[in-house]
């Protein structure tokens, strides 16, 4: 913890009342939604103009303060956790949309900028903000672009990454860095932007970004199949990518579906119960298109890998076809799951889910596994659920033992022990698993360039 | 010039007759497209595995040796100019395709790998490998990731960046990064592919490419439209923009198509003649999205920002709209023109454009001004040429002066002094008209970290 002076002296960088030290705020800003680390923060502070973090920056400096970068506080690594007497800077207040340009395509945002909000402004404009997933609604542009987040859009949009055209950072020293300046084309040397994104605040931090916007999709339509067995989800992948230009491949287990559908909100998409189930977006701009979809669709039945399926017909359907998929995450965590966010190659998703499956059914039969995710990505998300009569604590114990074996598993099969969660300090022991020693030592090198005094972010995805 | 006793330790590196040191290797190898660094270097070096890369890089940082890397030599910058007694590392001899995977639409590519083999091969496996542009015919894979490479389909595909899923690389001390390992998703801290992507081999060689691959596009279709002024070129890729997914939108002007013409190769695309040309293509999938476009086009028409146009009806109308465009780059070099590629964000071009043209004309009333150039990117390629009655010397003395008002204007504008064809020696000492100095401190500590004896391409992008 840093004494009251130092706190006074850090008030006098922002304005009035913009540095918070009672209990709640310490509590409610020094944590995300990861529940493992007690949160610790000194102080909040909340600065409203680029100037003023810097300021911030530079005062840490001087007084080797670590800061921690706080955005809607959605994440799931705990990378914007304050547990050591940190200084929190959130960025609640800067959180307007500066500019907008209808030729470039192009948003200037502070980085307290909520993700929904972007889409609405987007949408607004006749646009569309790609990127989408279940914490769209609190979480912030700048923790967006610190992690690089993905979503449900990934296999046709790219992550986060791809819709950066210009990022304000503050590095480490407090200096401002202009970085690409919403330019389609720029090659002048190393692309920092890049580094930046996904650095989860370690090497600086995001205070305003030019986001790209795309047209809006037409006629969004889904289609879910039910598959005998998981290795068939493949050529169906294939099958469909060869024809369409998909928005989304998702897939989930009959056992998540199960649980979805035991709540009520929701009816099942066809009689046929199947092991495995795909869910899939176009864009069905024409009746040809939609035809076509069709036609594939009948191509895998007679294939024998597929055994059922539905296509939506109106927006009510669509929507009733992803919450099969979207009120997964919600419903089970009733169980209190053990969760996991990996990676591997696409071709590689149906041997690495069943050796798994093989571990961790030979260790711990009464184990309930639930999967699903962005297969079209191969970004796998492993759900186990608590037996009943296991105590939450004798549960994590063993699940220890599990993350263990996923990720010598994901190691083996050369994938990411963190799809798109992020590092932080949850996967920071475990790094090794997908990056060389080699690449670590890298990683802390160039950290030390532009944080020479680790303030930024410190003991987050390196220690 | 390093002395014989090295060159012959240098053999010891690599196969027999792998290391070459006549006159004309030294010459040939020495140099990319750029004419105005005179080539000298020591030797050249051809390795044939990743280890060999390794060896040769041990050996330069034990014996201070200055490398630099070779690939198709067809760069616009000198980046793979060795004019200071460096040993050129050529990978010709590393370029062949080393896996396939359907499921996954990656291939894994050796850095000599050429591009053009690459989509020829894409193709063969009926996908398509989108980066395209005019040397792709001897243009190396490795070359094209160092330099991050654009060329005429960037507006819908991107760059080169887009398509690298991994990388590996030998860095400045002989160390073998993994990068990325061709993973959709991965979130485990700095993404230094991407650092390496565009670095012009200053911070290590690229040893093996991951590519990523596309569905083919369907029936592209060109339309050529003629526009009354340079200010309508925006509004129309506006109004397409917002119905089509555009593959391209180039434009060039009256004197380019004049210049091309009169060589009589390909027909006018229509009688009127208009000052600007704006070349749009599309995927005609169906009927009612080439009625879509006629629609944009008449709209356009209406508006007064088109005067006339034609849309291809054949593959070989489309390839001869194409070449009113593609052959202006080789008609005009009888001019012995004063080229720049640079960049501003797209709706920035208009007042740029104006704004150099004003300067130049103002200054050099006789001076020709070739404008054409990917505009959908905001990428403008500048050419000046030569008037006859003025000696080589005489005109690029002048162009050097022009090169400061151009690159002065490119910083007032926010731009890149180089959109494409990458930093190297050419636009080096004029680096700080696009990035700042503290960008270009953090630069040099950046190479430092990955390169701490300076001796990968050193010289190129940063001094």
């Amino acid at each position: 913890m840093i004494d009251a002076a130092l706190i006074e002296s850090l008030k006098t960088l922002v304005e009035p009342g913009k540095v918070l030290t009672d209990a709640a705020s310490l509590e409610s800003y020094g944590k995300d939604w990861t529940k493992h680390f007690a949160p610790a923060p000194s102080a909040i502070v909340f600065p409203k103009t680029i100037e003023e973090v810097q300021a911030i920056v530079r005062w840490a400096n001087e007084h080797r303060v670590a800061l921690v970068p706080s955005g809607g506080r959605t994440g799931l690594s705990a990378a914007a956790v304050a547990a050591n007497g940190e200084v929190v800077v959130a960025f609640d207040y800067m959180n307007r949309i500066l500019d907008f340009n209808t030729f470039d395509r192009t948003v200037v945002c502070q980085p307290g900028v909520i993700t929904e909000q972007l889409q609405a402004f987007a949408e607004d404009k006749g646009l569309y903000y790609p990127v989408d997933f279940a914490s769209a609604g609190s979480s912030q542009l700048g923790g967006n672009i610190g992690t690089n987040a993905g979503g449900i859009k990934v296999i046709r949009y790219g992550m986060t990454r791809n819709w950066v055209a210009g990022l304000k950072v503050v590095t480490g020293t407090g200096e401002l860095l202009e970085l690409n300046k919403g330019l389609m084309k720029n090659a002048t040397g190393y692309d920092f932007r890049h580094l930046f994104i996904g650095a989860e605040g370690t090497l600086g931090f995001v205070v305003e970004a030019t986001m790209r916007l795309e047209r809006q999709p037409t006629n969004l339509t889904a289609l879910v199949l039910g598959t005998p067995d998981f290795d068939s989800i493949m050529p169906v992948l294939h099958a469909f990518q060869d024809k369409l230009d998909l928005t989304a491949f998702e897939f989930f287990s009959d056992k998540a579906m199960d649980k979805v559908l035991a709540r009520g909100d929701v009816p099942a998409p066809f009689d046929t119960r199947c092991p495995f189930y795909a869910l899939l977006e176009f864009e069905a701009t024409t009746d040809e298109r939609a035809d076509q979809a069709l036609a594939t669709f009948e191509h895998c039945v007679n294939e024998g890998w597929v055994l059922d399926g539905v296509m939506s017909q109106s927006d009510q359907q669509l929507q009733n076809l992803w919450r099969l998929r979207e009120d997964i995450s919600e419903t089970i965590s009733h169980w209190t799951p053990y969760k996991n966010d990996i990676s591997v190659t696409v071709s590689n998703v149906p041997s690495f889910l069943r050796e798994i499956d093989g571990i961790v059914g030979e260790h711990y039969p009464d184990f309930e596994i639930i999967w699903f995710g962005h297969i079209g990505d191969g970004n796998l998300h492993l759900n186990i659920l608590k037996p009943d009569d296991l105590s939450k604590d004798e549960f994590f114990d063993k699940c220890k033992v599990v993350n263990k074996w996923v990720f010598e598993t994901v190691a083996k099969y050369n994938g990411s022990i963190s799809a798109e969660h992020g590092v932080g300090m949850t996967k920071r022991d475990y790094l090794t698993y997908s990056r060389s020693e080699a690449e670590i030592a890298y990683m802390k090198a160039v950290k030390a360039v532009f944080d020479p005094n680790n303030i930024m972010n410190p003991g987050k995805v390196i220690a």
